[in-house]
């Protein structure tokens, strides 16, 4: 998994997370800090405790802080997704 | 100018903002908060207290805190802008 920060503050930070064919950042969460990724091409899947959601170009999903979740390439090509977290990690 | 929230928490504001042919969101600054603008769809610029940066599908703008912003929609369809303010306003 590729990662590239675009804008960084202590307020908040976006940047691309990049996944190849198959690759997958499993389920996890985060205390005192929210996210929001905007799929930008690729295909794959959100994952949530219990669902998974289909992601695509223009998706947005937000997981907000104590939900577990994570993201998985089910694509033939690169999933590409502009990831923003508040605050910076 | 339209504006839809998508996602908002103490520490984020995730929202579109809609601009109508030749609408304007003049200079202004923020204390305090980081915005970040995704440009989603049409034409226009992004306004600065000494530049005016060309806005179009896929570029991305930040507006640190107390740093002048704008925008003006210079094209002959809507702007649309994915904006994320951190913390939320």
């Amino acid at each position: 998994m590729g990662k590239a920060t675009l804008f960084r503050s202590e307020r908040m930070m976006a940047g691309l997370n990049c996944f190849e064919p198959g690759q997958e950042h499993a389920l996890h969460a985060h205390e005192g800090m929210d996210k929001v990724y905007h799929v930008l091409a690729g295909e794959g899947v959100f994952l949530l405790e219990d669902a998974e959601v289909p992601m695509s170009a223009g998706v947005l999903l937000a997981a907000p802080e104590g939900v577990p979740h994570g993201i998985r390439n089910t694509g033939q090509g690169r999933l590409l997704v502009l990831a923003i977290l508040a605050p910076a990690p």
